[in-house]
């Protein structure tokens, strides 16, 4: 691309392309929108992504983002401990969430064992899962993975790797459509395959 | 959406949605990316947003966005100050200098007329390109507007507005499509339109 738009503009051109649902074309167009809507974008974006660096992390518990370490989920005396929901990511969890549909914890696992990508058990967070899964009061491990053929390995390496911890292992009910990656679902499905789940 | 992801994060999630291109969902999906590449994304690009909102201003003179007043392209001597280039938003005006064609001036109009959406002619930068327009050296002035109504509106107005300045007033040949918004258009049809202009 020539640098038509000056040094920084590019530089804040070029960072927005990176953005998933940016391409360069369309990273144009919001850093314009950016520059056109200073105080009502701008500036309140530049805040918010400086707070977000300064505050958000990771939950030592479940791998969750958040600004409180256990985060909101994991300190919420409400949910039932008993059950441990574990996601592929954190946009799944997300997604989780919003399907209202569950009112346990979660664990995110930080990807899916993959032969082709060379992820391997250790590149996940399998041991503190098990760890989990073993303290006293955890009753069920359900399995909220995608049902690709990576998610459907991954469960069932999960599966053999829970079998030593006394908990029933669930996966999601086939209402999840095959290669659907839950963060794309519609609420209304991913509550009625948390509601039929079914044994792993 | 259910605050399922925290205040600060549903907040940079909420921002992130009113850039164009992003949906709710395509905006999770780059919160998430910006929170889990916090070293090579998220903080790169709050600095770059800061160090806009802080230092890129309009020119007083063609109404571009720089980090200099008057811009890079109004301060540049090796330009042709004699061609000044009528473009509807900065936007247009990035696209005529990544298609390379143009080594004039530019003015940007700041939108079009439109009876419908209630411009008028006070909304936009017309007094000040007429004043340009008017000044000894100025030969030309290329009305670079979009192939759709409001457009074509504004050109006609535009010549009219102009014809008391000892200018040629030309608009872009036909090889912009029909309803084609200029910031759209790969860089060998701008090129081409630039080229094979006509008198207005
Ligand atoms: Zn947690
Ligand atoms: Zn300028």
């Amino acid at each position: 691309m020539a640098a038509s738009a000056g040094p920084e503009i590019e530089r804040l051109i070029g960072l927005l392309a990176k953005l998933p649902g940016l391409g360069p074309r369309s990273a144009r167009r919001a850093a314009l929108a950016l520059l056109k809507r200073r105080d009502q974008l701008l500036a309140p974006l530049s805040d918010a992504l400086a707070e977000a660096a300064a505050r958000v992390k990771t939950c030592s518990t479940c791998g969750s983002l958040d600004t409180q370490d256990p985060c909101a989920i994991c300190s919420d005396g409400t949910r039932d401990a008993s059950l441990i929901c574990v996601v592929e990511e954190v946009g799944a969890l997300w997604a989780m969430e919003r399907a209202g549909a569950f009112r346990g914890r979660y664990h995110v696992l930080g990807g899916l064992l993959s032969a082709l990508d060379g992820v391997g058990p250790d590149a996940l967070r399998v041991g503190p899962l098990v760890a989990r899964a073993s303290e006293p009061g955890v009753r069920e491990v359900i399995l909220a993975l995608p049902a690709t053929v990576d998610g459907q390995t991954t469960a069932h390496y999960l599966a053999e790797r829970l079998a030593g911890a006394e908990v029933t292992v669930s996966m999601l009910a086939r209402g999840v459509p095959v290669g659907g990656e839950l963060d794309w679902l519609d609420d209304g499905t991913i509550a009625q395959a948390m509601r039929a789940r079914r044994p792993a």
